[in-house]
C-alpha cells in the first residue's frame, strides 16, 4: 500500500451540513450534544454551525446559541462557516471558533448568474472585497475553495483547464492583498465526480501548483462518496471534508436526491483497513453516529454504524466470542 | 483514462439475492415482473432465482413458477443458483435457464466446520463430487469461486496465499474430471474487502493464474461496494456480480447488517462517466430499480436511482430545461 498516504485529516462537517439541511427544527440542546460526542472521538476539526441568514436557513437560526454552549476540548479547531462580514462578525463575536479566511469561487458561471445574478469577474472582485475583510481584521487567509469543481446541474460538465484556472485567480488575488495560499479545497458540490475525474482534476492542480495541498469536499448523492475519497487517497491527497452519519443526507425516498457528504465513519473504516492513520476511534465515532440518526430522527446514510466493524469481529474471534 | 478496461460485463443477480433474502413473502408475479423489467434494460445476464430447499428459503419456494413465468428475450443469460443435485434438477427441469457448472470453495475451515461441519479436504472432496455429477450431466464447468474470499466473521482475515491455493485445488481438481477452468470469481461474501484488498487479491490471482478471469461479486455492507468495483476495475478486473437498487440489502436499522451486493445501477452510473462499455440502458436500469423498490415494500440502499443521472441534467442543459 506503499502508493497511499500514511495518514489523514478528516474535517469533521456534520453538525454544519446535517442541520443545515434537516427539515424541521432541532432543538439546540441536541445539537450541541452532538457536537460534544464527535469532540470525544478522536476528530480534531469539526465544523459546528452556519452563520447565514435565519431566514433563509432557519435551521442555523440558533448557531450563536450552538457555538455558546459546546465544550471546548485542547486541541480540537471548531470552526463554522459565514458569508459576509456579517456572519463573520457573529462567528468572532462567540470568541469560541478557529476562525480563518477562505477565498472561494463557484466553477459554473451559469449557476452564478442565476444564483447570484454575478459575471465571473464579478464573482472574482466580491472575493478580493472578502480578503480586504480578512486583512481588515487581522485574519489570515490561507486557503481556498472551488465550487461545483467537478460539474454543476446548470452548467454541465466543467473542463479542468478552467478549474486550474480559477485557481490562479484566487492565488494572485491572495497575493495582491498580502496572503500566502496554502490549500485549495476542490469542491464536488452537486455530486458530478467519478474515481477518474477525481484523479484528473487533482492530477491536473498539483501538475501546475506541487505546493499548493489539495483538500477534497465530496457528496455522496450518486453513491460516489467513498470510491472519490479512494480516488483521492491513491492521488496522495491527505485532506478530507466529511460527515459523520453522512448527515445532510438521507436513504428516504421522501428526502430525494438529498446530497448528503461522504460519511466519515464509512471513511475512516476504509482508511483504518488500508492501515492509514485518521486520530479516529471509530468505536466511538459510530456512537456519534447513532446518536446523530436519534438527534435528527429518522435513518441517515453511514453503513458501517449498520454493517458493524472489522475490528469488532476480530476480537470476537480473538477471544472465542465469535458466535 | 487508459489503465481502465473499456467494456465490462455484468451479471445481474438482484432476483435471487434480493428475493432470498427479503423477509415476508413476495407474490410470484411481482417477481416475474421485475425478471420482465430487467430484461428491457441490455443486461445479458440475470440471475433468476435459486432452487434451494424451501425450508430454508421460503422466499425462493416458488423458483419453479417464477422461471417458468418470466418471458426470455433472445441475447440474455438467465441463470440460477443451486447447492446439490435436487437443485441442479429443479433448475434442468424448467427448461428454460443456461444452466453451467461451477465449482466453489469456503476461504474459512472455522465457518466450513461450524455451518456444513467439514474440513477443508472434505470440502474438496465435496467439489470433486459436484464435478462428477456435471459430468455425468453432460454439463460443462467452467467457472469456480472462492466464498468468503477476503475475510471472515468467524475466521478474521484470510491470507492472500491461501486463497490462491484454494484456486489452485480447484483448478487441478477440474483437470482431473476432465474440465477446464476458465474463470475464477472471488466473492467478498461478507464484506470484509477494501480497495487495498481487492488490489492485492487480484494481483495475486492473477500473476499466478494470468489465463484465468477473474469476476468480482462485492457486497456493500460497510459501503465500500463502488470502491471496491472501482479498485477491481483498475486491476483490469471486467465481471462484476450487481443487484439492481442493491436488493438484498436494506437501508433501515431493522435490517441492520443487510448484505445487499453492490448495486447494480451505481455501478453503471460509474462506468458511464468513466467511458468504460456496459451494454445497460442506465435509464430503463432506474425504472426497473424503482419497481423493485415496489415490489419488497420498502426503500433499498441504491443511489443514483435516488440521486438521478447526470445524462438526464446535460440533457436538460442542451435544451435549455434546466431550471
Amino acid at each position: 500500500m506503499s502508493d497511499l498516504p500514511k495518514a489523514i485529516q478528516i474535517n469533521e462537517e456534520g453538525p454544519r451540513e446535517g442541520f443545515q439541511f434537516e427539515r424541521g427544527l432541532i432543538p439546540t440542546a441536541r445539537k450541541i450534544e452532538l457536537i460534544d460526542s464527535l469532540s470525544e472521538t478522536g476528530l480534531n476539526q469539526i465544523q459546528v454551525a452556519s452563520f447565514v441568514n435565519p431566514k433563509n436557513v432557519p435551521g442555523m437560526a440558533d448557531a450563536d446559541e450552538v457555538v455558546a454552549g459546546f465544550t471546548r476540548r485542547s486541541g480540537i479547531r471548531y470552526t463554522a462557516l459565514w458569508l459576509n462580514e456579517k456572519g463573520l462578525l457573529r462567528a468572532l463575536a462567540t470568541g469560541r471558533l478557529d476562525v480563518k479566511g477562505s477565498l472561494s469561487l463557484t466553477a459554473s458561471e451559469v449557476f452564478l448568474k442565476r444564483n447570484q445574478n454575478r459575471t465571473a469577474a464579478q464573482d472574482l472582485e466580491a472575493e478580493r472585497s472578502i480578503a480586504r475583510m480578512y486583512r481588515e481584521k487581522g485574519i489570515v487567509v490561507d486557503r481556498t475553495s472551488i465550487r461545483s469543481a467537478f460539474g454543476c446541474n446548470y452548467q454541465g460538465d466543467v473542463p479542468v483547464a478552467h478549474i486550474v484556472n480559477l485557481i490562479g485567480q484566487l492565488v494572485e488575488l491572495a497575493v495582491e492583498e498580502g496572503f500566502t495560499i496554502k490549500l485549495v479545497s476542490l469542491a464536488d458540490t452537486m455530486a458530478w465526480a467519478t474515481p477518474a475525474s477525481v484523479k484528473r482534476l487533482v492530477g491536473a492542480v498539483r501538475e501546475k501548483y506541487p505546493n499548493l495541498q489539495i483538500a477534497l469536499h465530496l457528496h455522496d448523492t450518486r453513491g460516489m462518496g467513498i470510491a472519490n475519497a479512494y480516488a483521492g487517497l491513491e492521488m496522495g491527497v491527505t485532506i478530507f471534508d466529511s460527515s459523520v452519519a453522512g448527515l445532510g443526507g438521507c436513504p428516504f425516498a421522501g428526502h430525494q436526491g438529498a446530497a448528503g457528504n461522504v460519511c466519515t465513519e464509512d471513511l475512516i473504516f476504509m482508511c483504518d483497513e488500508m492501515g492509514i492513520e485518521t486520530g479516529v476511534d471509530l468505536a466511538k465515532l459510530i456512537v456519534s453516529a447513532r446518536l446523530a440518526e436519534d438527534v435528527v430522527g429518522h435513518p441517515l446514510p453511514g453503513s458501517v454504524m449498520r454493517g458493524g466493524t472489522l475490528a469488532v469481529l476480530r476480537a470476537a474471534i480473538k477471544t472465542g466470542a465469535a458466535a
